[in-house]
């Protein structure tokens, strides 16, 4: 098969299309051919050489895809299923092995294109918001880089949840794209300390920034908040002042979604399968993609995410 | 009334019987006639002017007691009624004034001074293993400083949870209560790194230490690891890693029992009389007190609790 590698793995945008085996598979995976591949930061990492697969993943790049089960392996599943997958790696090719419990259905109305766009964030936003912080009716949450792909969503799930939403972002037209999906409070990075709009006043953070907003976002909390880290692009060490936490009872939390163990994907795209699915198939969350590129052109993708510059999900499709 | 005051505001162990104005009550409060008032660490921070009481709270030292209510005020309660009460201050004096929802029954079979030596320490358990831990059987938790008065009454709680239970403790003596007591997992921290020793594999861990053990804190967690930090003897500021939070999904959190609003010491109070009252009825969870000693003596008892020395709670007894 046909699958995205580095042809010099010192450099990362050395992304091309070459011969590699198709996988075969383990005991209660299934082989699903891809039409389609979500394109997420952590496959920028991988590019880098910074967020290498866990042990006994695929060493491909794609953290997500939709298409077809070719080979249904040991499990009950049928040849011929159309699916949307949450992968470990694997999903820049023409053929990735998912065990079952990471198989979702394509949500209803949807393109492949579209599922593909989808699992990924859906995924990872409900199992931090969700399922970790307990995100209630009529709590505050401050989603950082409102205007990109965890951050569009977000909005919309939080929206959906009862919440008052306020977000980040680094320019005004990002932060009206927020608006329209429903933000409240628009805050753009540039121009306002965060934490000064927002002193005490946040149940929830989902940051991306890690080190560099330690501080504003431990400011910005409210009594029993939490702030859940799931991205690092502002440094990995920073000082914390452990004194601040006590009396308002906060939390710091991290997460990654594919270091889960397998179990730990499955129980995660369960419950977002029956949390987020249906908010998808009658389009009270819609999704939203930024650009289409064939599978071929990856490295114009990851040039594209890595700009900054995107507004949504960008997919790549696997030539028919 | 008589109640301990500092006789000079700069020097902590200034502390003597002084007559001072009884507590006029607010609404939804009694005035309870008090018997005998524990001995926290948290009284030894504020007669050194550390931790100032919450807004409206009392300025007299002393967050539990045991006595008999005097005055029901606005309440249904009955005059002469035998409580155990959480304070946000004011334990150590003639007479204290308690919202209602701080009152629980004496557990069955103990004595006033009994009960006065549990209701800080098993509200303060309880609320952070049981309440926002959720520790369940099976599960390893760390326990620092084992064979203080929190630490005491966390390794009974704990083995009747069903965990599997750690702690450290300064010398062999100490670790042998801690055997006695039930902990598994004995930790001399003058002699070992107890993160080498438990590199990994705790669930919870309940600490007292801060800044000081952060670093050895996180590598000791497992995978979904919390860490929640009640005390901060080794300091308020260090660097942290924000990086090794994300791949193991560890949660850092901070709380005080005392910084609770009203109505969240209540939420406390009723959970841990739900909880841990039928454990202290049947003496599944025993009572450890180190000394007890008259009100006259607080000074003596802020001496001996800061010294390190004491294994258990320290009473002080209000002369009939």
């Amino acid at each position: 098969m046909k699958a995205i590698t580095l042809t010099d793995s010192q450099d990362p945008t050395s992304l091309a299309l070459a011969e590699t085996p198709t996988p075969e598979l383990r005991d209660g995976e299934v082989l699903v051919k891809v039409h389609a591949a979500g394109v997420n930061r952590g496959d920028l990492l991988q590019a880098k050489g910074h967020y290498p697969p866990p042990p006994g993943a695929s060493e491909i790049i794609g953290l997500e895809c939709s298409g077809v089960i070719e080979d249904p392996g040991t499990t009950d599943r049928d040849r011929g299923e159309k699916v949307a997958c949450l992968l470990a790696g694997g999903g820049y090719a023409d053929y990735v092995a998912v065990p079952e419990g990471q198989l979702l259905p394509i949500p209803e109305g949807y393109s492949f294109t579209e599922a593909a766009s989808i699992v990924e964030v859906a995924c990872t936003v409900w199992s931090n918001l969700g399922m970790l912080a307990g995100l209630k009716e009529g709590q505050t949450v401050l989603i950082h880089g409102g205007a990109g792909g965890i951050g569009t969503f977000a909005i919309q799930l939080c929206k959906q949840l009862g919440a008052n939403v306020a977000v980040t972002a680094g320019t005004s037209e990002k932060l009206e794209t927020c608006r329209e999906l429903g933000a409240d409070i628009l805050i753009n990075y540039r121009e306002q300390d965060f934490s000064e709009e927002l002193k005490g006043r946040c149940d929830v953070i989902l940051d991306i920034m890690g080190a560099k907003y330690l501080r504003q976002n431990l400011r910005s909390l409210a009594e029993d908040g939490q702030l859940i880290i799931i991205g690092l692009q502002g440094g990995v060490k920073t000082e914390i002042n452990l004194g601040a936490l006590l009396p308002r009872r906060l939390s710091v939390r991290g997460t990654t979604l594919r270091a889960r163990s397998v179990e730990g994907k499955a129980e995660v795209v369960r419950s977002t399968a029956e949390h987020v699915w249906p908010l998808l198939a009658d389009a009270r969350i819609s999704h939203h993609i930024h650009t289409v590129l064939p599978l071929s052109e990856a490295a114009q993708a990851h040039a594209l995410l890595g700009s900054g510059e995107v507004t949504g999900k960008i997919v790549l499709e696997v030539d028919a």
